[in-house]
């Protein structure tokens, strides 16, 4: 049953692609540039440009001389023209985002996420929560197109369920999908959350159609992976591609030491108190307590604690390793570094793990890679699962496309 | 300068739609089934395929009835319409073949690849061969399109030069495409080994078409992989995706032990010398002698020798492990395995990798893999590297699409 996933693409697909240029254009842009730029006929740009006018997605934003001939109308996209909503999963914190047409969050809310076993009663507090963001924030629901919802894996993308996902206790097979379309009558998409990061990066950040192939490091309660080949986000056949937590990076003790352990902020923590740089009561840590010992630990890095520093160091490293392994086989020019816990060690991090890429021997792609931080923060797979909903029903798909002449 | 790799797409976007059709339908196939199939309207099917029967490609191979109606002509590919030439440059063997429209291998030659330091005269030798392929197959050296070549890893796509492959000594900014376009004065292509096997697939093998993910495991004098997500090959930013020697799977001596050294046939020819399963003078090998002394290892594991059963049992653990990283990194359904050192191998690793994956408890994909061996055996890089010209010529590609109406 596919019901939940019912978002009907908008327009056609000259109208796509002339939103997606208008789009790509912050200072607006004139019917003859978006022929141009387009290879459409000014008849079909014309066309297309009044019925986005009509429906309200672009606005007549002024002209500009245009030398001998009549001025030139200058076209803008309205960004309060569509919303999405986005709404991440995750074993701490539920964040949900309210996204308009320009990918800027018009509104957003956290809510804690309950301990295991409450995932229908969870499901319908992100419904309210999805009603109340909507209502407080003014805009016409009328034109929130649907709601995209990121969640750890593994997921099963035909069915819209969550499986089994080892940080979330007591989600096994949830149709989250459905289920939150029913509790809200609009339509839900379901999407990995390293995926939906990367769908955030290829929509409105770094990996926006500039043909760089690009990783994004999501760095989370665990790590993963989101994929970016050819201004495509690579799902896999069943939406779990991206997990890289049995990845080798080195030896512990005579085993393998893998990155999706070594370097989660949990087990840093861990190490940190073991060794004394955070003192703690003994017993186990709520995920809030792990992302505040966290911030304790890379501030005392930061600070040159050799302790902390050495713990920090290593995980550096381990994500070094894993990313020389990872570039390898893709073959990408980009790492985008994101998630709810590298903001936090984005300074340690990314003096460190760049040079080790670049210098470590076993690299053998012949060109540089660019590494960058996501602009969507801690927010990153929340804007995603909006921008998912968006770009499901404009993004220019050539899919099926035949000229029947 | 991409002189040397100006193949020029045949006809438009409509005919490359209805030849492909044409060409996955080994029964023939009627007018009105490619309008069903296709989309396009009966006209547009008559003009193309009238074009396409002028020009050759396609035959008229009788007609059936057709209830009241009058009887349907059935059209058929005409296997030796058009023709390319595949070269695969492994640091043992050149291979070259000839292939016909219907991907059978119609003329095929080895030569051994001379030592280091002799790129140019090697490129002269393989001109030459080119030319005695297609003199002596009596095809028509007009319908021969171009010339592929798969060459190892690292290459720049671009530029059309092998840059310094670990295994092919003297070959350090090597020019291949245009020199051998140049000496044949007939359009050359350029891809990494592993890639042209992918594309050897996903043209005609198990990887066409069927909207599987496939990951390829490509054993040769070294392991690498090469990548087809939804029916397309994955070359990476600079044609050097799928490097998996890097891979880490295990630990030896406190170190961390990587499948391109670990399951490397030579590797595992040193090893069997050493604990006595063969028998051979100390010294330096040739890499004819690692061919033979691999045979006899696998053949002795095959006869139950408990040591050469130790040493390639390790190698299948270690293909297992990676395997299992590189499924949870790309969520694909498929492993092929295929080349040089494969054939004479995949009895004993089709009985153990397969079973090792799935049951490896790191494995993280809902769902079941397909493991299968490559239809082209030895040939697979050179019968994807001649499958990559006509891919280039005739694949249906929606890129830069619009309609103009």
């Amino acid at each position: 049953m596919q019901a939940g996933a019912n978002l009907p693409a908008v327009g056609g697909y000259n109208q796509a692609v002339i939103l997606d240029a208008v789009r790509r254009s912050p200072d607006g842009v004139s019917r003859v540039e978006l022929a141009e730029r387009t290879g459409l006929s000014p008849q079909t740009v014309s066309n297309v440009t009044r019925r986005l006018l009509d429906e309200g997605f672009i606005v007549d934003a002024g002209t500009v001389p245009s030398g001998v001939g009549k001025p030139r109308t200058i076209l803008r996209l309205e960004p309060q023209g569509r919303f999405a909503v986005g709404v991440h999963l995750d074993p701490t914190v539920i964040t949900l985002v309210l996204l308009d047409l320009a990918s800027r969050v018009v509104a957003d809310r956290t809510i804690p996420t309950p301990a295991s076993g409450e995932a229908p009663s969870t499901i319908a507090r992100i419904a309210e929560v999805v009603r109340e963001l909507i209502a407080e924030s003014a805009v016409d629901a009328q034109r929130v197109m649907g709601v995209g919802v990121a969640a750890p894996g593994p997921i099963d993308l035909e069915a819209g369920t969550v499986l089994n996902p080892p940080l979330l206790h007591g989600w096994r097979d949830v149709a989250i999908r459905d289920d939150l379309a029913d509790a809200l009558d609009i339509p839900v998409l379901l999407e990995k959350d390293v995926t939906a990061a990367a769908v955030a990066e290829l929509w409105a950040g770094a990996g926006a159609s500039d043909d760089r192939n690009t990783l994004f490091l999501y760095y989370g309660t665990g790590l993963g992976t989101g994929v970016i080949l050819r201004n495509e986000v690579i799902r896999g056949v069943s939406g779990n591609a991206g997990d890289v937590a049995a990845l080798a990076v080195g030896v512990t003790d005579g085993h393998v030491r893998r990155v999706g352990i070594s370097a989660m902020p949990s087990v840093l923590v861990d190490a940190a108190m073991a060794a004394g740089v955070l003192q703690h009561e003994p017993g186990p840590l709520g995920t809030e307590e792990i992302r505040a010992l966290f911030s304790q630990l890379v501030q005392a890095a930061d600070g040159g604690d050799p302790a902390a520093v050495a713990i920090m160091d290593a995980a550096a490293d381990d994500i070094a390793v894993g990313l020389v392994q990872l570039v390898n086989l893709l073959d990408v020019d980009r790492v985008v570094f994101g998630g709810p816990f590298f903001g936090v060690a984005s300074g340690f991090l990314l003096d460190r793990v760049p040079g080790r890429v670049h210098d470590n021997p076993l690299l053998v792609v012949p060109h540089e890679i660019e590494f960058t931080t996501s602009d969507f923060g801690d927010d990153v797979a929340a804007v995603g699962a909006a921008a998912l909903v968006l770009d499901h029903a404009f993004s220019p798909r050539p899919e099926g496309l035949l000229i029947t002449h």
